[in-house]
């Protein structure tokens, strides 16, 4: 298993980076060269008029005999790109092209980036309804909450194609991957575990949410406000709906008192948390500080309270990167003509991660590598078989 | 140079023609590798929060660090693919991917097809505006007259970018070179010709535009109901605008009428012709049948009227295919970084198709070969002059 260490390799500089991205990261190409009359003939007139002509006559032919069906279109409004907000569509590009070429280099799928300079909810996915017939799934990205909860549930909607905000759920699967393994490690049961999520935005709300259909034991949710209960005022819907289902013994406060007794933190906020506040929790927690490029609290800090630490960055141990789970779902859905990405798909992606590594785990490798190839088609096996359970397939 | 000569070659078969659209045409590919750690932190995070910070500071950095400001989208509503007409979105996208293909073979060019499954024309323009960031220009194709010429003139008006029909501008740009070329061999001057063109559609009123543009002594078009005149009553916006500018001499009938004496035949109708009108043109005529598959006179039959002939098929001398046009012309106007695609690049672009073949012409070979690989580099450097002298650059 390849591990992610930056440790002794230089730094990347400014000179690599930008060299990386000059010209753009992606190029179309074709699948089989045009060098004579008759490859032209083929690929274009008068050839192709029987293929176009086949697929008027019967529309299931266009996912055999175009790039459609396998298609992901990565799609953003650019309102919350990595950590750096509301920069806008032609500036989230680089991001996406960047994500094209992990659904390549995992997935092993095609991909093009569809980047909208409106960002209204119903302008992008009538945008999105028009383009149907180029793409076979869309990956939201980079979309700020709550919009991008009312996007994508839109977007299910009015698609039948998997659609799937990764910000979302992307991080929600590889965090319970994760999760699950720092227990094997650990030797405890999620269902015997607290749990404390800082940060209420797209990747927060789908954390809680999949931790507690993994069958946590609590979930407490809080935002810059505070913790999410069922007697605050002025909650969105989507906290409305979190204060609901989590935070069952009716917490109140800020994040001392959330942590107190806790074992396991979810930083998923941006903001930067007091050493004091993760010295309440329970003894041998777990501490995922997730913020990037600066996690809440920085790992050896975290390291004097938890039995475990992980963040998003590769210079750490234990990175947790979407990167392990977006390829190999959108693979299996689409391998397995599925009409939406259901929970038991994500469930399913989440335990394969785990299981990749179930053999080899420990506190400093409690999730693959971000390069591990045997990831990806793992994913996409138990995600196409979750896809057939759950009979969302064609 | 190298010649189409399907002559002595096999026919093509349908299982070969759709051996060569399984799983569709394209793929899109990463210009770098992602093999280690460090290419993971240039192209995706963390580096890449570098390059959308400095886009997002400076926004003409999207040219550089982007494949927008590079990427044509290859338009469609699917409601005039090839010669089957109004197939829809799904059915055309086997052409749209040739498209490419042909853009990445002979212009170097990546593109997106982007079909879409709406005809009207202002929910096409503002779906294509939407996406402005994610491309540098625009290929309609395949699209319904008369509904093409307002959809790409509000086009043209919202989007600062090149934008051109192919169907019109592509087909009259070849149609134009094949002319000159002709005209060298027949040592004919376009200024003293009378050209007829039959039909008034996509093809047939741009080709009819840039012949008068070029020069030709008079023009005269046809749609189905016979000679387009200035006394005609219904005409639509489109070709009241021809009555004006054609037909100076005030003909009226059909194609007999129109044919009597005329020195060149462009046939864009889909409809077939009658010999007897072929027979009242003027001594060493030349006629243009483009139609396809099926050309509105074969070949053969116009032989005997005419001194030179062409079709659009490969299995004919003197093939006019907008191949020779589109790579090129994408690729000079986005070398030069135009704007607009104006009517001096289009005119330069036919000059310098007729320039490469210039020396080695003969009846049955008025125009280079589409797979002659000198041509689109000549059209894009004329193409990229003639945006300069227009003043349409950035």
């Amino acid at each position: 298993m390849t591990h992610v260490q930056a440790t002794g390799s230089s730094p990347v500089t400014d000179e690599e980076i930008f060299a990386g991205h000059q010209g753009g990261k992606l190029s179309v190409t074709a699948t089989r060269p045009i060098s004579e009359p008759r490859d032209l003939s083929i690929a274009y007139t008068p050839g192709v008029a029987k293929v176009s002509t086949a697929i008027a006559e019967n529309g299931e032919l266009a996912r055999e005999y175009t790039w459609a069906d396998r298609l992901v279109a990565v799609v953003s409004d650019g309102t919350a790109v990595l950590g750096l907000g509301d920069i806008g569509a032609s500036a989230s590009l680089p991001v996406m092209e960047g994500k094209s070429v992990l659904f390549k280099t995992f997935g092993g799928l095609d991909s093009i980036p569809l980047v909208l300079n409106t960002t209204d909810v119903d302008e992008i996915v009538e945008t999105l309804v028009r383009l149907r017939p180029s793409f076979g799934a869309v990956n939201l990205e980079d979309v700020a909450a709550p919009r991008c909860f009312e996007l994508e549930d839109k977007l299910k909607e009015a698609l039948d194609c998997p659609v799937m905000h990764d910000d979302q759920h992307g991080t929600a699967i590889v965090t319970l991957a994760a999760l699950r393994g720092a227990n094997l490690v650990l030797d405890r049961d999620i269902a015997d575990q607290r749990v404390v999520v800082s940060g209420a935005g797209a990747a927060g709300v789908a954390c809680a949410n999949i931790l507690r259909e993994a069958g946590a034991g609590d979930v407490t949710v809080l935002d810059s406000r505070g913790i999410i209960h069922a007697g605050r005022e002025g909650l969105n819907p989507v906290k409305e709906r979190l204060a609901e289902t989590t935070n069952t013994t009716g917490l109140r406060g800020g994040l001392v008192e959330a942590l107190r007794g806790a074992d396991v933190f979810l930083g998923l906020s941006g903001a930067t948390i007091d050493e004091s506040a993760l010295a309440g929790m329970a003894p041998e927690s777990t501490v995922f500080a997730l913020s990037n490029p600066d996690p809440e609290v920085h790992p050896e800090v975290a390291a004097r309270y938890a039995a475990i630490v992980a963040t998003g960055r590769s210079d750490f141990p234990n990175q947790i990167n979407n990167v392990l789970a977006f390829p190999g779902v959108f693979r299996g859905a689409l391998d397995a003509g599925a009409r939406a990405i259901t929970e038991g798909m994500k469930l399913a992606a989440a335990d394969a991660i785990f299981a990749v590594a179930q053999d080899d785990l420990a506190a400093d490798r409690i999730v693959p590598s971000p390069l591990d190839p045997r990831v990806a088609p793992e994913v996409a096996a138990a995600v196409a078989k979750a896809a057939v359970e759950d009979g969302v397939t064609n």
